[in-house]
């Protein structure tokens, strides 16, 4: 049975999160992957705290299970997110797009698990230093904003840097995907495009379907000239970035476009002048599933591979 | 012990090639790396076909053992380095930058077997119905020239979309690597960065050096505007190739500077204004060892973190 030490930091059965998405990490699919025996996490993005609390009795509605919010730094509405989270006592709060160093230590007064998402070794160490429980170490196969060094060169060069438990994300959809990054030395692993493509996602089906129908070179990076690079799936909002991009439009114009993408392809199912975020592992994943069937279906099969390899090249 | 289907396949005792890389790729890396028991390649470039010839006399002065050309396909001496191969009965050939179809059927008579480098689903399969005796699917974390998929995301989709064996290349550079693309359904790796970082790799001192000192985020990626990504150490030149570049330069300018800087790199030691092509595991090497220790530790650990994971989690 595949358990890590990280199932027994956040009282979790799977060590599986589900990344915490602006938009699509809605309570109902946190709540979901929470009660099925994983790490659900409400992606507030940009959410008022208000919205975070419905979401917050969204998932409490499914489950009495451990959950997270993935608090995004950049939000103006990051510091009232915190504080929500310290009043309802959530369980873990992963953090993207900044150092959430000084939240850090009122978390942990609240004994509140905190897991940054870092793309680099030293965003890593320092976070560790800093006291995080954990991190979640993301390549740039990830769907929506993403670093610049892939799954497979990030999570050695991390693993060697710290000592706290490092759980893998980007290019993960299936158990192969698990068994491969638990050799490089995760003890968990965060997907996020699966988990988009599940039954209980709230996503609109247009988003669903553009993830089912995608290839292995359906995705591109927009915006890194811009320093904030994200993955999309290849559309014609995608194509007008891209060109804009190329003939050095300023920040300002390339953020009008991007203003309200993700809303319009999520709630709407504008596939084509939406943001369609997804990995490039999107590729791999042909049917929408219960959250519930996926997890087991990814723990099955990694100890089916793990069974394999271990017949084949240790003779056991 | 890590042997697979490759193996049976080429003759080989260990399931790691050498990549055939340009300038690096000599006659003495490539036949220390096949008298050590794993597939050494000769990097053709743009050789002339008589230095090609002398290349393959220094393999054969160290070894009889199987080893390979990699042949460049746009290079100006193709035709002729294929020729050459025909003539002396190189056992494996691995092409790059493009279609080999034409010349597959020549080695095929001869009983030479063909592994073409793909870096997409679609040519991967287009080169199988064509005839290739294996396939090396190559992530983009890869050093020189590269693709837009990442290792963790293309191993799994080419395993699934054809049925010859796939050999891994793109951010492995230790056992760790090893088991997890194994995990991802390759039969096995090739690794350029760490053969580099080897006593008989012919490169410049200030080269390997370069490679130690590297760390994570040391590698950046010029020409994808050029339709020809290339991914190096980032130094001087790399830095004046992607101002140019993002200030629209033509293909002709950027071709300029390019010309002649990796043999400057490789030959000269010009580690500023030269091209050092690594790959993003550049950061986990940490020594220059002798092809033989690299090999084999790198079995040695592949063996042990099967074994511990299979500890762990199969409770065997």
């Amino acid at each position: 049975m595949i358990r890590t030490e990280v199932c027994d930091l956040l009282g979790i059965k799977y060590p599986i999160f589900q990344g915490g998405m602006a938009w699509a990490g809605t309570g109902k699919l946190a709540g979901s992957v929470s009660e099925a025996g994983g790490l659900g996490i409400i992606g507030a993005g940009n959410m008022p705290p208000e919205a975070l609390k419905e979401e917050i009795k969204k998932v409490r509605d499914i489950t009495d299970k451990p959950f997270g919010v993935n608090i995004m730094l950049l939000s103006p509405f990051a510091e009232k997110i915190k504080d929500v989270v310290i009043e309802e006592r959530v369980p873990v709060v992963t953090t993207g797009a900044g150092n959430p160093g000084p939240f850090m230590r009122e978390f942990k007064k609240y004994d509140i698990k905190v897991i940054p998402v870092v793309a680099s070794v030293a965003l890593a160490k320092r976070l560790e230093r800093e006291g995080a429980d954990a991190l979640v170490a993301e390549g740039l196969e990830s769907g929506g904003h993403i670093g610049t060094i892939t799954t497979m060169a990030l999570i050695p060069q991390i693993v060697d840097a710290v000592s706290i438990p490092v759980i893998a994300a980007g290019g993960i959809a299936d158990g192969r995907g698990m068994v491969a990054v638990l050799a490089l030395g995760a003890k968990g692993v965060q997907m996020g495009t699966r988990f988009v493509a599940s039954v209980e996602a709230e996503v609109h089906p247009r988003y669903k379907e553009a993830i089912l129908k995608a290839g292995d070179r359906s995705t591109v990076e927009t915006g890194r000239s811009t320093g904030h690079p994200v993955r999309v799936i290849k559309n014609k909002l995608a194509r007008q970035f891209m060109k804009l991009e190329a003939q050095g439009a300023s920040p300002e114009e390339l953020e009008k476009l991007g203003t309200g993408a993700l809303r319009r392809a999520v709630v709407e199912g504008d596939v084509d002048m939406g943001s369609v975020m997804a990995g490039q592992i999107s590729g791999l994943i042909k049917d929408i599933k219960p959250v519930k069937d996926i997890m087991e279906d990814i723990i099955k099969e990694a100890e089916e591979v793990l069974s394999t390899l271990s017949k084949a090249y240790l003779g056991g």
